[in-house]
């Protein structure tokens, strides 16, 4: 059991009403406010007028649209570049994780002469200011609306980084499940998936000394499965997508972590993938984890343990082989997601040179050690 | 599923070596430091110096101990005038809930001109302002070290009454479970008691539509179990005490509830209990608790099917009875606490005479709504 620090500053609004506080809480910030978004949900479902209706005269709007689904630099450069010209005080992010990993990105660049990608390759200058950052989330998955971490991507160096600064903290995060209704199946599904390996990646650990937090990760699990099913059958189960929003939230804020040392498993392969091919990132780690915890149980029998008190507690079954097919099922048939790359429509990966990549930029002291030959095992195995 | 908010402020450190950060944390808020703490075990267990150490020459340190184990107002309104007389800018609380407590009302009161009793009887005047306040938390009970709430009781009215408000948040908590090892064996019991109880009041409501926290709950409450065994068997196992210790501060900040627009049950009668008979906080509602749960069961079948899901998911039981008996089972034979009054030494109660005390002050529309008279049974169930 290690020491660690468990701070969250941010104000959580959650439900069908919450946005009725956006208005009072950005204004003690100032008057001029980005509104950050992805490809455009959020004008064809009318979002982001009824945003701009409830900041009414209050403040002088601007926009920055276009956040692509794995955010890169080039639309950070331009939203930080936006921010300084017209003298920005406030970031509205509205949308999911990439729209709010953007803006967090976008909120420390303002505040910096430097290109903001110094922040997450090259020189990894920290993050020591920030124009203070809202969040109004759209989707259940990254939980980014609840952490101080975003992860970019750079087209021209093939690099998709993860950084972490106290300053991008949101200063109050807006979730309506209401909004997520109009998420389409497909999405849903990645998001479910994303939020479900969040919690696995914390959960499979060596140091199994903080019961309480096992215990607590199993019941979100749990939760998530049940729900996920729930929300599929009825996109419009206000309780559903609450449960799975909230959630998302949970699965990622650090309280899991609990001074683990531990780094995540599943979550720097899905990176190279996303990174080569624009897969999204739910439906890269439902190919991965099945294949990532073979692996595990195969190479390290001692693993078997602790897989098998997840499937008892998770899923209700009693051996880890069990296990491992009831996240199958849940990410296949109940999630509905491709299993391997090539259902997924990436015919072939040169698995060894990926793996040379991914160990290069991440040191995978994970549940296992996985060194490249490792790494390229897994990948083949989603072949 | 309502709306709520959820924002805790405080930053948490965690673990053996987190004191040291105590004198960089205090630092930016003055130099005159008012340490709190109760009967004196942090004196003989040399902690009280530990920290004067730790605080070295950076700060000027006041003292203000005998805080009581349930804080008295008389307590607050010296340890306030001392912050008023000395200039005092920063409140150091070391100890349990109590000491905790009465420090977020001396923090408050310091601050304004009039009885700070009048924050938590008659006019319930709103808390707006004060001094910082930090905790060094020395048992697992209350979890007041990450909530802006406090019990405060007044020997004159015979009142036990809670109040809460933001400016109270401590500023940081130090959660070293090391420090509980000197705990003794009754007051460890009624902490878990405590703990257990926290859960079980956000547990148990009508709406049924937040199947996250049930199961988040349900985890707390199975590891609470488990913790508080080895924790009464092993005084000085850091994983045990750092399970019960980190349970118990997300037992009740706000987490669990959810929304809920529900009322507790049980704490409201304990609070008349030890109002009148100064009985320890956990013992209370030790002796409360399976009398409240077979009390639902009798007057309203339809709370069955929750107690049976409760035994289920917590205690691996089948049936609703089973799930008393278990919660029977760990608060009288694994914590070893007393059955009933009697057993604690209250030989006698006038227990309608209290239901009506407890109903004046109390509107308990809890997971049943309990009049005078369901209260008054209750009570009698306790003799």
């Amino acid at each position: 059991m290690n020491d660690f620090v468990f701070h969250i500053p941010t104000k959580m609004y959650f439900g069908k009403d919450c946005l009725g506080k956006l208005n009072a809480e950005l204004k003690s910030f100032g008057r001029k406010v980005l509104i950050v978004y992805g490809g455009g949900s959020v004008i064809r479902t009318g979002l982001l007028d009824r945003i701009k209706d409830l900041l009414g005269d209050d403040f002088e709007v601007f926009e920055h649209g276009g956040i692509e689904p794995n955010p890169k630099i080039g639309s950070i450069r331009r939203g930080a570049d936006k921010c300084k010209e017209e003298g920005i005080e406030i970031i509205l992010a509205v949308g999911g994780g990439s729209v709010i990993d953007a803006s967090k990105a976008i909120a420390a660049g303002a505040c910096v002469d430097f290109d903001p990608w110094e922040f997450y390759g090259g020189p990894r200058r920290a993050i020591e200011k920030a124009l203070p950052l809202f969040t109004i989330v759209t989707m259940a998955s990254t939980g980014s609306e609840m952490t101080c971490g975003a992860v970019i991507s750079n087209d021209e160096t093939c690099e998709k980084l993860g950084r972490g600064g106290f300053p991008v903290f949101p200063k109050a995060s807006f979730l309506d499940p209401e909004l997520t209704y109009s998420v389409p199946r497909f999405q849903t599904a990645c998001g479910a998936a994303d939020i479900l390996s969040h919690v696995m990646e914390s959960y499979f650990k060596k140091d199994l000394d903080f019961c309480l937090l096992d215990r607590m990760m199993e019941g979100v699990m749990k939760a998530v499965v049940a729900n996920a099913e729930k929300v599929l059958a009825e996109p419009d189960n206000y309780e559903a997508r609450g449960n799975l929003l909230w959630a998302a939230s949970w699965a990622i804020n650090g309280l899991f972590g609990g001074g683990s040392r531990q780094v995540w498993s599943c979550h720097p392969i899905e990176h190279e993938l996303s990174a080569r091919y624009d897969m999204t990132h739910g439906l890269g780690l439902a190919i991965i984890i099945p294949k990532w915890m073979r692996y595990c149980m195969d190479a390290e029998p001692e693993t078997r343990a602790r897989f098998r008190e997840f499937g008892e507690n998770v899923f209700g079954v009693t051996d880890e082989c069990a296990a491992v097919d009831s996240v199958e099922k849940f990410l296949y048939e109940t999630l509905g997601l491709a299993s391997s790359l090539k259902a997924a429509g990436i015919e072939e990966i040169d698995a060894a040179d990926m793996a040379e990549a991914i160990c290069r930029k991440n040191n995978i002291n994970g549940y296992l050690t996985l060194d490249k030959l490792a790494v390229q095992k897994i990948l083949e195995a989603c072949r």
